[in-house]
């Protein structure tokens, strides 16, 4: 559905500069923009392609707006608004909610209304979907789940049993929630003895969880995501842990068991979190950082090194084995 | 179903202090035990919660009871009588063995006794599943696999043709073992020609394997994992490489093609393990490490660096940089 | 089929050394072979083999064939003949398609001729699969999806709707193509506003992609996986990259969003590479590196620390929270 420049303006709370009645078609990035769409500009390294866009409208902040001659929505914070413009274009519709034959669905399982379950999707024993739950084909829901909501699982996706979902949360698909955690008693002269993982996972509600994470049931009690939290792919999330509120973790991260994240952290991708740790709330990690300590007040924490040229790093790397000693010689220089 | 403290001790050749007909009626931690709950203590980080703890019986070691007043399981490895408690309450019942009517089992399957399969699992052509053998919902068992007495798959998991698993092994959600390995030869000005794999996996009896775990089949020959090794959740192991016995891997390790690990090694989460190494018998290896090299004798290995202030950081990582320039200054010095 | 050694010769464009008429009945390594099998010799650390060998042939190049008196293939790259010549053993049969009853297919969904789809897959509106496409089982093919023809996914692949599939691209198990990217604009005092992602993936011709990989669509356009990319498991690809022709990238390689590799780049296992870069073609990168910016000329390039006895690298390690302060000192002394 098409909207005026100045619809979007009222939707996002923007003000409009030039044709308040242009109409305005779809979205698109000010590179592949053409006529009838509109773009935005957040970050100021795309500054150049200003000039050459040929998108309709841009998003833009009140700085850059006084330096473009064209159509714009000004707004301080034109990522959210582009967003939001995204969202009024493309919300999902109504669709009719409807449960596939072939799904199998146990008949002590408790189905809200307007429920959708996809094809071949599985729903256990006792398990209950609230109101408007949407279930993609393939998925298998444990028993004794819990599904407030509108929670969206897209196809695929794995719940082990008594795991308690949000409203609104979106998994998406090859995710496994609440598998055993990893725990075991070593013995003596034999083999590890499995410790049952008699716990469950809480994910709380507007959570949204990547392709093929997997967050770990706990041993006992229950391994916690709080509301809020965004977590991207190829996350491992161990038995115990927990996430604060409206913290985000990106891609490859691993976080190991009973280790507590504050709220409003942002970890980025690739990072690893050593056990039994508390993070602060508003932390923020830098990518491929190694925390093996707990973090005690807010800031940016990194660890790592960067990438160089392969000889040059040969030689570093070498010396970095010798490190202790050579600070021990410089202390000797030094006397 | 509940126990005496004296059962208790029995079954985990444990010694009772206090009451010794007090029943039990489930485990908790120390924090969140009430009234006829049993709790442990083996972190002696913990000990702090002994003084509040609400548990009604608390398992420790011979020198923590000493400073208990409470009812208690004395035992010299708290960890593993805690493992064993939790079992005696919660060990899975014998549930009736079900095949699932939506589940496709090929003509030529041979299915032993007491078998279960999950709603929407599949077995392919020539698969031999024996006794005991439960399948989750929704896997897909490849043809002419072998799987050995009690072996156990959650939901999800794939296993490629001739896949061999031994006794009593558990594989969780969302594993793919069997994949092909990842194997191309070079052609000049051309692409990549694609070396088909035509070996397979073999996995022991009692091992585990976590949650989006991936084992490669090998070039030739067998990919293989030993008896009793237990493998945490997103782990990568590429083809040829092998196990040993009773080794414990954790989450999101990348172990190249290859490499043979020895027993009984610890490696830590996040690790990184080059191809065709050799690592010796219980070697240690502390998350995050990067191997490139064989490890010939026991011990502890680590590398990387750990987190710190990113100001702090910035500053040193532009030194490493310049390492064996430094390096070179100071023996310059000495002369 | 067994292939006389001058059959296997013209098929790799091989010499023989030795007896044209004998007969080789399949492949195995230079360990395993017994009479009737044919080996190869590619890594010259495996040389010592050759003495020992029981291998009927060995494909070799003409230096290794000087000194080598057994029944030979000689090329001047016997990696590739060796793959060439598994190839004729192992090529997998024109097996007859079928389309398994319990599959599920829409109406509206155009299916190629010879076409294979496994049990319990799902097929969603308006998807289209070519000539020779083959589906595995409990695969889901989501809606409006493009697969072009002889592609091939394995069991349980998940494909998002608007996913385009070259020709003859394999997808292994576990694999999630067209999630969500990782995309949320914050709100002050609030929770992260999600950006609705209404882009795809376009994977090309002749791409393998591994168990457990996820690829993320762009929020914008599309994530583009160029042809002959060969991406192994377990890799993390956020939305809106682009990875160049004939690139190959090992297990647990995290690629953030908005960055572009370039053509014939060889990227290694457990590797992280951060988003909005530019990765110059014919660029190695070593195990575990982490890359935080744009790389503008070919070349290897590396970083991390390695595997070190834990006791030395902590005492080294320390040592480079001090490198800026030491490097001071240096220069002071220099003074």
């Amino acid at each position: 559905m098409p909207f005026s420049l100045k619809q979007l303006a009222d939707f996002t709370d923007s003000r409009v500069k030039g044709e308040k009645a242009l109409i305005i078609e779809n979205v698109a990035t000010l590179q592949d923009a053409t006529n009838g769409q509109i773009s935005f500009i957040s970050n100021p390294k795309y500054k150049k392609h200003l000039k050459t866009t040929k998108a309709s409208a841009v998003i833009l902040t009140p700085e850059l707006a006084d330096n473009y001659d064209g159509n714009a929505l000004i707004n301080a914070d034109p990522y959210l608004t582009f967003a939001k413009v995204v969202y009024a274009f493309h919300k999902p519709n109504d669709s009719i909610s409807s449960v596939h034959p072939s799904a199998v669905i146990s008949e002590t399982a408790i189905i809200g209304n307007n429920v959708s379950i996809g094809a071949n999707a599985v729903i256990e024993d006792g398990a209950q979907l609230a109101d408007s739950v949407n279930i993609g084909s393939g998925c298998v829901i444990g028993k004794y789940c819990l599904l407030s909501s509108d929670v969206r699982l897209h196809a695929n996706v794995t719940l082990y049993a008594n795991t308690e979902i949000g409203a609104r949360t979106i998994i998406h698909s090859g995710a496994v929630i609440g598998a055993d955690g990893f725990g075991f008693a070593p013995q003596k002269d034999k083999g590890w003895y499995k410790i049952l993982q008699i716990g469950n996972v809480i994910i709380e509600s507007d959570v949204e969880i990547g392709a093929s994470t997997t967050i770990d049931r706990a041993a006992l009690g229950s391994t916690k995501i709080c509301k809020g939290v965004k977590l991207d792919n190829q996350i491992q999330i161990a038995h115990n842990t927990e996430i604060g509120e409206h913290t985000v973790i990106a891609g490859g991260t691993v976080i190991a068991g009973s280790t507590t994240i504050g709220k409003r952290c942002q970890i980025a991708g690739a990072v690893a979190i050593a056990g039994h740790l508390q993070i602060h709330d508003s932390v923020i990690i830098t990518g491929k950082t190694m925390v093996n300590k707990s973090i005690k007040k807010s800031g940016v924490y990194s660890s790592g090194i960067t990438a160089d040229e392969n000889s040059k790093w040969r030689r570093n790397v070498a010396r970095f084995k010798q490190l202790d000693e050579l600070a021990k010689k410089i202390k000797n220089l030094e006397k």
